[in-house]
């Protein structure tokens, strides 16, 4: 009985270190990612079929300052939000577990240990969760006030989609935006709130 | 009398004239802004204060292009759109009259005559107005059928307007995109069906 508390104490514990645990991304290395934007808006298309080749982390470190990371000492970032309100997060779904980008740290905060790659693919499009890397576009509408603003929302998210694109093919990387996800199992796996609109996804990998 | 009508007639045809006169814009000359995407992204922020030196016709194609140009033989766009239904349109307002940018003829077609760039600024942001160009970002609804999809328009437009961001950065010129606008006003200068709708706009200029 004794070992089984102890287990029972470890495991906890492990949940609970596990739920905090903070990964420091590696400073990102513009340089890697040399194409230009008229390059990349020629090159942009929508790529639905990824090898499982997984992702570096200075690959993912760039992708996702580009997708939303911080610019500016003032803290502003790579995308607009209406009136500044910095309303868009993204989340981090892979193998090892769902993770939210911490802009400021430019860090992943774990929010789970299982793989959401399937619910972010949905069962009709299951080639979104062959890519190594689906983030998670979504609008915390708590940002704007006890209103909200879907509307403002939904555009915000449309200018980090972009940067995805754009830099996914800088790096060389293939990606598609979609709305189409399993929404209640995904808020559940990323510990949602209501107020956190699940607006896109991208699978982001190597094109198979 | 006779001279009446005559003149009468004549100003009908240079009306009609001046409402089908196209446009064609120079091929975009991508050389003419190699910065990176990265670059672009470090560089990327909102400029409220414009000088009213022009834009060539040069860089309005560029602009025009990267904003929502055809980079596909199939006609797709720099921009992605939901399900592909090409909803969004970019229209032109400057001291000469509106355009509505027709990507597959990479031409303006003029709307109007009217210097539309008051009713963009609107009276409570008159720097907007002093920006030699106003990219206006409509959603024409019709494209998602019978019940449109102001949801996917929104997202849409973020797209287009991240574009104009990174592109106008790449160019030297500064841009910021806006939700004010004297909606009213512009919608009849433009010449838009109630189907249309004027979710953001963007002056672009060189930075005072």
């Amino acid at each position: 009985m004794k070992k089984l508390m102890m287990a029972a104490a470890v495991l906890l514990f492990s949940l609970t270190a596990c739920a905090q645990e903070t990964i420091k991304l590696p400073v990102p290395d513009k340089s890697k990612a040399a194409m230009s934007v008229m390059d990349a808006l020629t090159q942009r298309r929508s790529v639905r079929s990824f090898s499982d080749r997984a992702l570096t982390d200075d690959q993912l470190s760039l992708l996702l300052w580009a997708a939303n990371g911080i610019n500016r000492e003032d803290g502003r970032r790579t995308a607009p939000t209406a009136m500044n309100r910095q309303d868009i997060q993204v989340y981090v779904c892979r193998a090892d577990g769902a993770f939210l980008y911490d802009a400021k740290e430019h860090a992943l905060q774990r929010v789970g240990t299982e793989d959401l790659r399937p619910y972010v693919a949905g069962a009709r499009q299951p080639f979104a969760k062959e890519a190594p890397v689906c983030l998670v576009i979504v609008s915390d509408q708590r940002q704007f006030g006890p209103q909200g603003s879907p509307d403002y929302g939904r555009i915000d998210a449309g200018y980090v989609s972009q940067n995805v694109y754009l830099a996914a093919t800088a790096m060389g990387l293939g990606t598609v935006a979609r709305a189409m996800m399993e929404r209640e199992q995904l808020a559940k796996g990323l510990g949602l709130v209501p107020e956190q609109l699940l607006l896109l996804n991208h699978p982001v990998g190597y094109v198979k």
